[in-house]
């Protein structure tokens, strides 16, 4: 390997973009647990999914035994527009840490929704509009989510209807105004326009929202629209497949200049973007062909893999969704005011609960100043304005970097930048003016939400 | 030619970076008229642009007979952080125009901060740093110059004062906020800090400042403190000369390829990109070996070429800077508050002035909302947020390709997509409120100003 010959922006062609994804629970003796029924806790059937879910996407969301699905055509030419994202050599981050190790990071955030969050946007769209229906529903806290999904129905032509939370909706005008721009209608949760919202109203009258409110929303929608359904950006393992294009052009990547990382580190909060990072160098370990450390990164107020259980659970604070068995704090948990609102999730994909209960995924919280400390250096020196959820890996990234200093090894870091921070600079300037807080919930109140599971045998 | 192998985006490799600016000056055979002293009405020599500007950017400023500058491999290595830049091909677009146009654009707003500006912000902090200078100052009015120079200057550890227009400062929070980011202090021009600022709000206290204003404070800045110069994002022909490596770059993907263009579109307000892109294209014409139409776009609100007149002004409201020949409306025009803050610019770049003179360059004046109904169709298409500058060369060019459609030539149209419209929300909300108006100076407005040009022999 000769690393001067190692471009600082590695983009494959179009010719190498993946032509399938690929769905790492095929590979895993120990499968992540089904999904089950919340009323008879009985695994939850195709048939009763399709109310709320697109057929195909329930096809991906129960497979795990084929390793890899075909990418559709369709959906390969709208990657082509902003695919393959490019794999950064971090050579100005290493030089001024003056660290042996080598540092790259795969940067997602050079498309308009800003993030990763459009991999599996575009997929889901396709399937819906394969379906004929008409639309679908989601809901959006921070907004990569529902942005994404804004651009992906414009371009199939689907109607979009986002339920954003009522105080990103006020705080985030910006992110609203860009999904307008896409064409998606966006409602404050809650709302008046479902049962759902008219009960939260009538009880909280003054609610700025939650993310569990916004999904019960959208799922009521999706249920009572003729043509519509409801789709979802993080923690199904259909969106993993999806995002393993993230892994699989890394690895392609890596691969044409002979390079194998060492440690591969992702922000975590429902586990799309890490998923997806990680699945084909999670798929080698799981086979015994390579080994990696493998790093989940979440808030230090978040912390469900570091502080969690491993149990089933309700994958929506409104307890209308099915349970799922991976690592959460309760689904009644509401995370404090965290910056990084992409990763203010109670629980962790399926897939990756299971990995990481057997061992074969690391896990670690930081605290958010520490995250924008590292955020503002990186922006500085790689030139890229991070999201603050992106900005968790690369604190840990950096921090594994210095460490190879202290020890001189020159290791491989490999790091999942998902996005720009262009509509969170509320949060940036609360950094600047010191008045970020850094929360952390208490061994109590973690105890109490724990206490609230429910029951499964 | 087969138009099935070129990509939907066209990446040079970073070997085909290329390694010299092209002076067009060089290939002129009527040179752009010199700049004046404006008291003496003598050409401005070395000596005297010393004191406001940095020594190499004055020498390329002066020089109209060296046709290329090499690029320091400081320079040539940060480019390589976010260069070559893609050239997308539009398949897109085309399709939904049902054209049998070819459409390329290339995309300068995949970096942080969002537009072109970054190409020559990073060569004018280089050469302040290699000249021993502790800082810069500038002034900025949208906020993407004030964003490159700040993440220029941090690149190179210079200090950095920008001088923001103070209804920007405080309506463009998060611009101000990324400066921040990168270390940068921004002050809201009229301010306390200089004289001219003091006289200005002494006389006009509730003023909420203007460009020309916040020039003023920034050159008086640089003049009277130790260590620091002057520098700007646009108008000189410096600019020109690091932006020429858009116009390199583009015609080597389209080489690449064997496309020969037939358009060439790009916005201008000062001339900075569109100068850069059409560069080596002019450079081919002036020489006789190909011609292109090339096409200027400008709001019809600040129509400097289309309803501008061709004499010496000067190039900032406060009336100290040297005189330039240019197209102008007058140096005391305050164009109206047309969104596309980077088009706001009474004058023009005198090279472009000169080559439109000769009949080399066309001109179009557009209004701001069927350049919004551009914007906003070509996002949904193409999935890029574009900014209101760049939105206006897309609306010239999805017109080209209508009248291709009607008359069933096979065109190629090359425009420049400047930047992304992250930080311009609340004009596409204004958009999409039908709260957008369209105004147009009449002819007796354009007559008074006229009236106040300096009257140079």
């Amino acid at each position: 390997m000769n690393n001067e010959k190692i471009p600082y922006k590695i983009y494959l062609s179009e010719n190498e973009l993946p032509t399938a994804w690929y769905n790492l629970r095929a590979d895993m003796k120990q499968k992540p647990a089904p999904l089950l029924n919340p009323a008879t806790h009985q695994p939850m059937s195709s048939e009763e999914l399709s109310a709320v879910f697109c057929d195909e996407l329930i096809a991906q969301e129960l497979d795990d035994t084929t390793p890899y699905f075909e990418i559709p055509e369709e959906i390969r030419n709208f990657y082509k527009m902003y695919r393959p994202s490019p794999l950064v050599r971090a050579y100005c981050l290493e030089e001024k840490l003056d660290t042996p190790a080598k540092i790259y990071y795969k940067f997602e955030g050079n498309n308009t929704s800003g993030s990763h969050k459009l991999n599996s946007a575009i997929a889901q769209a396709y399937y819906a509009k394969k379906q004929g229906l008409k639309g679908v529903t989601t809901e959006t806290g921070a907004g990569q989510w529902g942005t994404a999904l804004s651009m992906a129905c414009a371009y199939f032509g689907l109607d979009c209807k986002v339920y954003m939370v009522k105080c990103s909706y006020e705080q985030k005008p910006f992110r609203r105004e860009v999904m307008r721009t896409y064409g998606a209608s966006v409602t404050p949760s809650p709302s008046m326009e479902t049962e759902v919202g008219r009960k939260i109203l009538a009880e909280h009258p003054g609610t700025s929202g939650s993310l569990g409110c916004a999904i019960s929303e959208a799922v009521e929608k999706a249920s009572e629209s003729d043509g519509y359904r409801y789709v979802l950006g993080s923690v199904l393992n259909q969106v993993l497949l999806h995002q393993s294009v993230i892994g699989l052009e890394t690895k392609a990547a890596l691969d044409k200049y002979g390079v194998k990382p060492d440690i591969i580190i992702g922000c975590a909060g429902g586990g799309s973007n890490l998923g997806g990072l990680l699945a084909p160098f999670m798929g080698e370990k799981l086979r015994g062909e390579a080994d990696y450390r493998m790093i989940a990164v979440e808030p230090a107020s978040c912390p469900s893999f570091t502080r969690g259980i491993y149990a089933y659970d309700f994958c929506d604070t409104g307890m209308i969704c099915p349970l799922s068995k991976m690592y959460t704090l309760g689904s009644d948990f509401i995370p404090s005011a965290n910056h990084a609102g992409g990763l203010r999730y109670h629980g962790m994909n399926s897939t990756l609960s299971e990995l990481y209960h057997q061992g074969l995924l690391e896990a670690t919280s930081v605290k958010q100043t520490e995250v924008f400390e590292s955020a503002e250096y990186f922006a500085r020196i790689e030139g890229i304005l991070p999201a603050p959820e992106s900005s968790h890996a690369i604190h840990v990234a950096i921090n594994e970097a210095k460490k190879c200093k202290e020890t001189g090894e020159e290791k491989t870091i490999v790091f999942g930048l998902t996005g720009t921070g262009y509509f969170d600079m509320v949060a940036y300037e609360k950094f600047h003016d010191g008045k970020m807080t850094d929360y952390v919930p208490t061994d109590e109140e973690l105890a109490l939400y724990r206490s609230h599971l429910p029951k499964v045998d």
